[in-house]
């Protein structure tokens, strides 16, 4: 049984008058694109099935590899990719690894055995400078439109979209200093991925202009809560007042290190994440960090390989994004 | 170029010797499955790639099919469906929606498509009351497969694995009369969803029974942070102390609500939530929630799929699961 559908709640969620509602929903075609989309989406959000006449009919297969979910800003991209392409007329395949599980590799093979017509690489082996490039390199024999997000690997010729990681973390540390901190620690994943390095030449730089010759401590662990706690304990033993994370989960390790060591955030010791992922205005604090401009990101590579696909790009370019410094109350002034 | 592969540490991480990572690397079939299986996933968190010999060979496409990934408990789910897919050799297709995009049923023919061996729909169309079931019927006269997760529709064939939403809800009212408050709301999404009415159900029943003719006030909105806020600002205007949210995130905007009312959780308003969504532990306060058994839900839901597709199921049996209540801190004695 199908309920029916109520046009005034429709033109109410939508910002259109009844009349426009039924026009769309007849599928007349004297409305504007963007008023159909907003009809369409508060048919979606009011949980209406949609007529048969008004389903897309989807074209082109486009994978996106993710290397998992568990880290919040990789669900988040998916969302904001799979949104992109869906208005775009693409049908978006999301691929997502677990350790132990599917590779990046055997995605590639599985999109490719079902003719995709591009793929979008979110944080995968490109971003890793240890990984062989041979796999990207074939993609490109083979004529398959790839771009990449975060870790511009140099040698892949993929357009890539990445934040600057080091122009980020170097804010990061002016706001640290600004607050009177200069004993200030970098949390870090492992070293050979590429946003890892860019953290840590950003850090390093920003450091030796502020405080030339001290100390500028970097502990490389693991990007996961477990990561966070533990080089939070190194850093802090060293004598750190004050931490930048590589990721919002990392910061929220180095968050619980503090509270199992009875130290307080941030009147002991302040702690700033990386990325923004949803729901870090929750925590407690709230966390201090770097927002990722997602959407931006996810609709500069999917407008690129959609040029790619049309092969009508005559120089797709890589894009650098700069991650916006959103203050909460993860960092304070530095005790004394 | 590869960076060369650490026995030690491969060794360490894996909790095994160092000979046996060598005859797992070089492909020996003398070790066991689970000791194989837990160099490759050493292999993977440390980041090395695996030898082309040791990738498994995936057979057999699996949609999963979720309603968005904003909400953090469905790319848990889909985390938790990949890696238990990517054991049983099979390769999981995940399909996202998102208002105004691709629709569940775009996905389903866009999975047919590609000969899909099966599909687990999430908190899908089935768990909605008011929406057509023709669709899974479809599915079962095409031999295709399916089973569901969440929303245990009873006109639909395919076994389902849920939780006793309505036994966890009890739960919480029990909980909360117990810390001795007596005006107690439900906030919900939606009613025309099944999980919906399976906990308005086990509201009004447990009320009815602690506080016989006592108002048991439930105000639907929807399953956002919005609309944990908007159910908050009205049901504490009835005079609740204490609120059962629908899902964790709208827990979330319950906790705003109060906060930009200057009340105080627990102090003044007992907040729960449902579902224990990653990250619930860090919130401010830590969320009293309902933890759904994500990994026993996957697991059992893909065993009676691949019996399914393997075509040995004598009679596919649905199950149902309990939510463990998690007490943290968002939840105290109700104020004089």
């Amino acid at each position: 049984m199908t309920n029916r559908i109520r046009l005034a709640d429709l033109a109410q969620q939508a910002g259109v008058s009844t009349a426009t509602v039924s026009r769309v929903l007849n599928g007349k075609d004297t409305v504007a694109p963007s008023t159909r989309k907003a009809v369409l989406t508060a048919l979606d959000l009011l949980g209406y099935e949609r007529p048969e006449r008004l389903r897309p009919r989807p074209s082109g297969l486009v994978g996106m590899i993710v290397p998992e979910l568990t880290n919040p800003i990789f669900p988040i991209f998916a969302q904001n990719l799979e949104s992109t392409m869906a208005t775009a007329g693409y049908t978006p395949l999301l691929c997502t690894q677990t350790a132990g599980g599917i590779t990046e590799d055997d995605y590639v093979q599985m999109l490719l055995d079902q003719h995709v017509a591009g793929i979008i690489f979110v944080s995968g082996l490109h971003a890793d400078s240890s990984a062989s490039l041979d796999r990207y390199n074939r993609l490109d024999e083979l004529g398959i439109p790839v771009v990449t997000i975060n870790g511009n690997q140099p040698d892949i010729a993929a357009p890539d979209f990445s934040t600057n990681d080091a122009a980020a973390i170097a804010q990061g540390v002016r706001h640290l200093a600004s607050l009177g901190h200069t004993h200030i620690g970098l949390a870090m994943g492992p070293d050979r991925f590429i946003p890892s390095q860019q953290k840590a030449l950003g850090f390093s730089e920003a450091m030796e202009n502020l405080f030339p010759g001290e100390p500028a401590p970097i502990v490389n662990t693991l990007y996961t809560v477990e990561g966070g706690q533990a080089a939070a304990a190194q850093l802090i033993a060293m004598g750190c007042t004050a931490i930048l994370c590589g990721s919002d989960i990392m910061a929220l390790g180095a968050i619980r290190y503090c509270e199992s060591s009875y130290l307080r955030v941030p009147d002991d010791v302040s702690i700033m994440g990386y990325d923004d992922s949803p729901l870090m205005a929750f925590t407690n604090p709230p966390l201090t960090t770097f927002r990722q401009p997602v959407r931006s990101m996810s609709e500069a590579a999917l407008t690129t390989l959609s040029t790619l696909m049309n092969g009508t790009a005559a120089s797709p370019r890589s894009l650098t994004f700069q991650s916006e410094l959103i203050v909460r109350k993860s960092t304070g002034p530095c005790p004394n």
